[in-house]
């Protein structure tokens, strides 16, 4: 029985969810976007950031989003950029499935993450990803082209957007190339229980391709 | 005393307000964006659309935004299309004032709408409609270039957006072009009571220009 495959990212009010350079990644923009996630306990247990983060209902919402999760699926780019980042024990702790080019034996890192790099595609990565996350589900990390490719390709379930109030004017957009005549959504909840971010979950009602 | 000037628009969680081209107004996409704002009573009743509309929140929302106009700036794009889509009476029922460099007579319509026609700028329409409102609000109306205007020259003290569960892939963005440096944001609400969207109001904590 497979589990349900979503992805649940950091958004800007105008459609950014990274700046244009990676090495832009932890300026000031990249901080206000991710400022709702960055004062929870949660969160900050799992970075392994120190200090006394809040609890509460974003905590539990990002709680939920790291417990379902039995396996990620992520694209070359944001591997490369993470690989120069992560600490030892990187903040997955569950397989992650690199779509790649690159043939490379699997990577284990502490806390139970190990990358395991595919390269026969997105699909095969999912199919990969899900048999490893058994009855749990399927996280599609990033970045926004490899997110943008599995929706176009009818590989989304569902997703959640925390929506910050944040404008960056540039950088990379999560729905970049799109094909709106593929992907049709059903809002399933919206909330806000802070002015740091609303909370956005879609179902993708558009066909889906058989994988 | 000057009332408040603030700008309220249906967009796509991409990003979008509008279709690529004028022609498209009425099209699939467009419909999907505003099918909230369709079902209500009082959008129906305002545009005469006939038909039992909805009551509810929603609503409240929709004829809170209207109650509260006391007139409005328009740039001459948004202006053109109407020009040629308005009814005899346009839906807007107070003076609007279009930014443009043709000179031409105020225009009266049925319904309390005049169209007046400014020529000195975006700053002198938003002072001429704020004498023109008294004690009520100016309502920027769009289109999306006149928004952005606005905003990056500290004219906008809050904003809502009526979030919709629809991807655009192209159009006319809302945010395009504008000034991170000089716009943050702080999130004031954020409600959704349907499916149908979430409403999501800001105020501009950026620099505010003299004018």
């Amino acid at each position: 029985m497979a589990g349900t495959v979503f992805f649940s990212v950091s958004m800007s009010l105008d459609g950014f969810i990274a700046p244009e350079s990676p090495e832009a990644l932890m300026g000031k923009q990249w901080m206000e976007l991710q400022a709702w996630a960055f004062r929870l306990r949660y969160f900050r247990d799992s970075l392994k950031l120190g200090g006394r983060g809040e609890e509460g209902r974003d905590n539990d919402i990002v709680r939920a989003t790291f417990e379902r999760t039995g396996a990620n699926v992520m694209g070359k780019r944001m591997f490369d950029a993470g690989e120069r980042s992560w600490p030892d024990e990187p903040p997955f702790h569950s397989p992650v499935f690199v779509v790649t080019h690159e043939t490379r034996e699997p990577w284990e890192r502490l806390g139970g993450t190990t990358f395991h790099f595919v390269n026969d595609g997105i699909e095969a990565a999912i199919e990969r990803a899900r048999a490893a996350a058994g009855e749990q589900d399927v996280r599609v990390s990033g970045g926004g082209e490899t997110i943008v490719q599995c929706l176009n390709a009818g590989l989304i379930d569902e997703f959640t957007i925390a929506l910050a109030p944040v404008l960056f004017g540039k950088g990379v957009r999560l729905f970049e190339g799109v094909d709106d005549s593929r992907v049709a959504l059903k809002q399933v909840s919206s909330e806000s229980s802070t002015p740091h971010a609303t909370h956005l979950t879609y179902t993708v009602q558009g066909r889906r391709a058989p994988i």
